[in-house]
């Protein structure tokens, strides 16, 4: 068989060919007109689709740098603050939190478990005087998403802000960061974003912005006041990633042309869809609140699930996602986030079947997790 | 005439057709063997133009970004250091060490002027207990640049570490880190290793490793224990910049084959060619001790520096460099570094032979800026 390669993982994505290719055109320069129409024009379409009115700032960095951008540009050593850790990802936010002196109250919550509101207020009112709380919108270590709305309703109520993390949800998951009350929207560009790694956005409210003025934690490279003064030069304070800003327009078109409704019932669709076929084949999901970014599916009994993982990788080439420390092999991750259609799902629904064929398992009718895959796709298909 | 961009800018520098191409290869994902190849080729490929034997680290960031990297990780609150100011980017160290509390002795000198070993070594006897010296290899701001060989000789005899700034200098003019005893070096991706923006290298001495294991600055996404723990393991802590680092892998390959003596007597050949080329029609170089990365030429009396920039920007669309502020208009700034030919040098003197007579400016002989250059340019093809 030919070696084709299927990129299944929850970031980097596939990115569409339209937009690789004008990363292939030659580089302007980032003092320009020309660059600044395309730098605002991302602007523009970034705050879209954070549904906010509030600027949206593009860093060269990972998603971790937005991160660490939230912590330092609103706090003060010894500060309180509050981090959600359901995962991996949540955990970064205690991590961040204590690499800078605050004081942290880190809820740790089984990965998979779900953590409402409710719980969210009686944190707060048991930990009072805290300035920040920090969850995450999913969860890409477990596929679960929280009820940021309910969060946003919480926090309003109270001093402080909410910080989250939306790196692989925002584009594939509802979060309107206005309307929902969430203070700092973090993202970045290799998830529902649709291109490559390499360029991370941030926005603030109002009720953030205030803190900016009191924060006294050090920063250079992230302080956001500088940013907020060169976007008023319709610039940034370093030498942006031009091509990639570049390509980030080009997806941002697509993103636009399609409309943010259609894309999150594209996406409704597609995590519908997984879910119902590794059911229909007898498997269990992780997440008791799963979104529609990727799908946790626990690995059968009897199964090896890092051998399963490793032979849908280089077998068959579909580059779905191992779970990570500690729960590795415990389950898998299949993505359908960014720029993957319904048979991207069919392909790696395809392959996790015969994998499973491969490692012996045979508790399921083959074709039954893509015949349950199909029924909803072809309903999802306009 | 069609409008045909010509990009001769210190940054963003033109990047080879060949290394814009793979840039709209299909994205692979980061943790695997394929990438990690890559990944490592290039670090291997980094210490080879660093000249050293210690790791370089990729950064997804702009060279501000590996700049702050190189304070918070050797440094502790209310430490003492200097940092060297001849120009925007010297002035730079001066800020980020300022916005973290360390107690900052600033030397201020004036734009093009020269700073000798001995004046730093008189700084370092003044200031007792200085813990770090943070200076520029090339002066994007004034084409100056330093003699770090003999900084490095002053700064080793100490408890101190040398900090160099190498962005633009790094690949176009000598700079051997171990060799010259740099303590830490760090360079950006769009400058001479002819890539578009968004990863900045930084690499670590024995001695600057010692304070690494000291200091007390807090850090998150530029802490550089994470990227040297996730080294071993062939990956990065944080998801890197994939299309950005497969298309170093390319341009190194071209900087490999040629060889770094040859590169840097390219570069030495069009800094001649183009000095040689502005004296000849009577204008004046900025810099003391000018560099092969840029060329800063001053405005001639009578004509109007910013409009003389516009001309050749927006008329021939040769996109030089305007001098910075507070020196706008003064000086203008021919690059000649990265992915430059002689021909690119033939254009920006073109340009500015036009434009000077669009401006009225007529105390020389047309052609005879050209004729200059292509005498050393002659000398110097092979």
């Amino acid at each position: 068989m030919i070696k084709k390669y299927y990129l299944l993982s929850p970031g980097p994505t596939p990115v569409p060919e339209t937009v690789l290719s004008v990363a292939a055109e030659p580089i302007i320069h980032h003092r320009t007109p020309e660059f600044s129409r395309i730098f605002m024009e991302v602007t523009e379409g970034l705050k879209y689709v954070f549904g906010t009115k509030e600027d949206v700032y593009i860093l060269a960095a990972s998603g971790t740098g937005a991160m660490e951008t939230a912590v330092i540009n609103t706090l003060s050593p010894g500060d309180k603050v509050i981090t959600i850790n359901a995962g991996k990802f949540g955990e970064r936010w205690g991590n961040i939190c204590r690499a800078y002196g605050l004081e942290t109250r880190e809820v740790v919550i089984p990965w998979g478990e779900d953590f409402s509101p409710e719980q969210l207020a009686a944190e707060i009112k048991n930990n009072p005087g805290v300035k920040a709380v920090f969850t995450t919108l999913s969860e890409t270590s477990t596929g679960a998403i929280f009820d940021i709305k309910g969060f946003g309703q919480v926090v309003a109520a109270t001093e402080a802000i909410l910080v989250v993390d939306g790196i692989s949800g925002v584009g594939a998951t509802a979060c309107y960061m206005d309307d929902w009350k969430v203070d700092i929207l973090v993202s970045g560009s290799q998830k529902s974003f649709m291109i490559p790694p390499g360029l991370a956005y941030i926005a603030f409210s109002p009720k953030a912005w205030k803190l900016v003025e009191t924060s006294k934690l050090p920063k250079f490279y992230f302080d956001i006041k500088k940013y907020r003064k060169n976007l008023e030069k319709q610039t940034t304070p370093w030498t942006p990633a031009v091509s990639l800003v570049i390509q980030q327009k080009k997806a941002l078109d697509i993103i636009k042309s399609l409309g943010m409704d259609k894309l999150l019932q594209h996406h409704q669709t597609l995590g519908q869809a997984t879910r119902a076929a590794v059911k229909a084949i007898g498997l269990e999901l992780l997440a008791k609140r799963p979104g529609n970014i990727l799908t946790a599916v626990k690995t059968p009994a009897g199964v090896d699930g890092n051998k399963l993982v490793k032979t849908m990788q280089n077998k068959y080439m579909a580059y779905i996602s191992n779970a990570q420390d500690p729960h590795k092999g415990e389950f898998f991750r299949i993505a359908h986030l960014g720029y993957m259609g319904g048979f991207d799902i069919v392909t790696a629904l395809s392959a996790l079947e015969m994998t499973l064929l491969d490692l012996g398992y045979n508790k399921f009718q083959p074709g039954a997790a893509l015949a349950a895959a199909q029924k909803i796709l072809r309903e999802g298909w306009q």
